[in-house]
């Protein structure tokens, strides 16, 4: 059954926020088509699905120290490459934001692997959609920021220190634990205690739940209705424009999503069909 | 023909950054459904493609005067809903970046008409992904800050006034006509003139190009090459540390664009039947 081997390639593919149905076409047909994926935690059994003849190599990453696991990750790309014609490294969201794809892209060129990279829905696009709040709006937000909560050295603050929320909107990817130190910089910085600020679980998926509050209480907020990660932060007055929606249309956009997965499933067993 | 009638549901969906291969599947499968689709000038004719069945209606704004089209295109939601049951407000991109999404959003919210939103990718991720450069690297750029280079009100330069690009990445939307102020605001900061920034144009079509120099030397650049709108800009070290591709790689993903437009067009056709 194995094919004449051509050149390998690598692609380098955003799985999105967990939705399967927010994959781009261009991931479904390379996943559809991979012949191995190598993919992290944060990717969705429903996404994973896609890869219907692939072997599959989970090479999620937990905690701080990721220096090992990142020297694991590019031998096994390497090894995969050099059996395999189509290999996918599929990672959560978009590989342009805070998905550490820079040093995959630079050990495949120092390997002279070929790839390619696909792009994803990142988590503040789905959040976005899902909440219907716009993340830029005139006369109330004009510029996003986004940045990661936690990185190997610590919490990155550096950029929350001077900034003014008037007009921007800023995004936190990974930031939970760092939920009381943001807070922090953000009033230091002299923003109102008053502004609002949220938190989203489980972005896309039917376990979705967004906490709303302002900076003054969004840790008691948080700690009551323990919140937890993965979860993204959102601040600024978008969120004071554009209000939660009612719970009668959650609902609906739960059931929604039901159905997308559904719909997901039924696609892929009927693209699995056409391969069979 | 005219099924019975049911509720009607507006799907605000991101077109993406042109390329119909990067169009979710959740964007194709409502595209697919759609009775009248609204678009605005940057999406492309491959993605609109995908609505085989709709009553195509061209809402493109240009220029800075844009009230009077916003309530044009509030009618016309307004009338489609009323006729049709599903109608898709297709915007290039991604609905939550800059692409003043949250005026219909209120607009349909006091209409009580039923909406939904469907994320697509950012210039930006697509940006990234073409060029194989990561928008954060660890050691590099931890956060990202995207903005609007124009706006009804003049450049919005004011998160550039007090921005270090160290360890940021700077992406400019439709910043191409403000090059001159978004430089001189830059260094002005304390960026040195030698940080590097690249202008991509066409982002994910046959006709992507990059313009790479410094912030010193940029403009200068630009007016010998006549680069033109839309334009993305992005700014900072990751520049440095991802050298633009080969002319040879660049070539390949030029070529692999074309075959993604003829596998996306196959799929359309293929798609096209199975309605029939």
């Amino acid at each position: 059954m194995r094919r004449v081997r051509t050149m390998p390639k690598v692609y380098i593919v955003g799985a999105g926020p967990g939705d399967p149905e927010l994959l781009t076409l261009k991931a479904v047909r390379v996943l559809e088509a991979a012949d191995a994926v190598l993919y992290d935690d944060l990717v969705s059994p429903a996404v994973l699905g896609f890869a219907v003849r692939a072997e599959r190599i989970h090479v999620g990453k937990r905690g701080f120290s990721h220096s090992e696991s990142q020297e694991n990750i590019h031998t096994l790309l390497k090894h995969t490459a050099s059996i395999y014609e189509t290999v996918v490294r599929l990672k959560g969201g978009d590989p342009a934001i805070l998905s550490r794809v820079g040093e995959e892209i630079r050990f495949l060129r120092s390997e002279e692997i070929p790839f390619e990279v696909i792009p994803g829905i990142t988590a503040a696009s789905a959040m976005s959609a899902s909440m219907q709040l716009p993340l830029t709006c005139r006369g109330i937000s004009r510029s996003i920021l986004y940045l990661t909560g936690h990185s190997k050295d610590g919490v990155h603050l550096e950029p929350l220190k001077t900034i003014s929320l008037r007009e921007q909107t800023v995004i936190i990817y990974m930031g939970l634990n760092a939920l009381p130190d943001i807070v922090q910089t953000l009033i230091n910085a002299g923003n109102p205690p008053s502004t609002p600020i949220a938190v989203i679980e489980q972005i896309s998926l039917p376990g979705e739940r967004r906490l709303q509050a302002d900076l003054a209480s969004i840790e008691e907020l948080c700690s009551m209705e323990g919140a937890a990660s993965p979860a993204l932060l959102v601040i600024g007055d978008v969120l004071r424009e554009f209000p939660a929606e009612r719970i009668a249309d959650r609902r609906q956009s739960i059931e929604s999503k039901t159905d997308s997965e559904r719909h997901a499933a039924g696609l892929l067993s009927q693209k699995a069909a056409s391969h069979a």
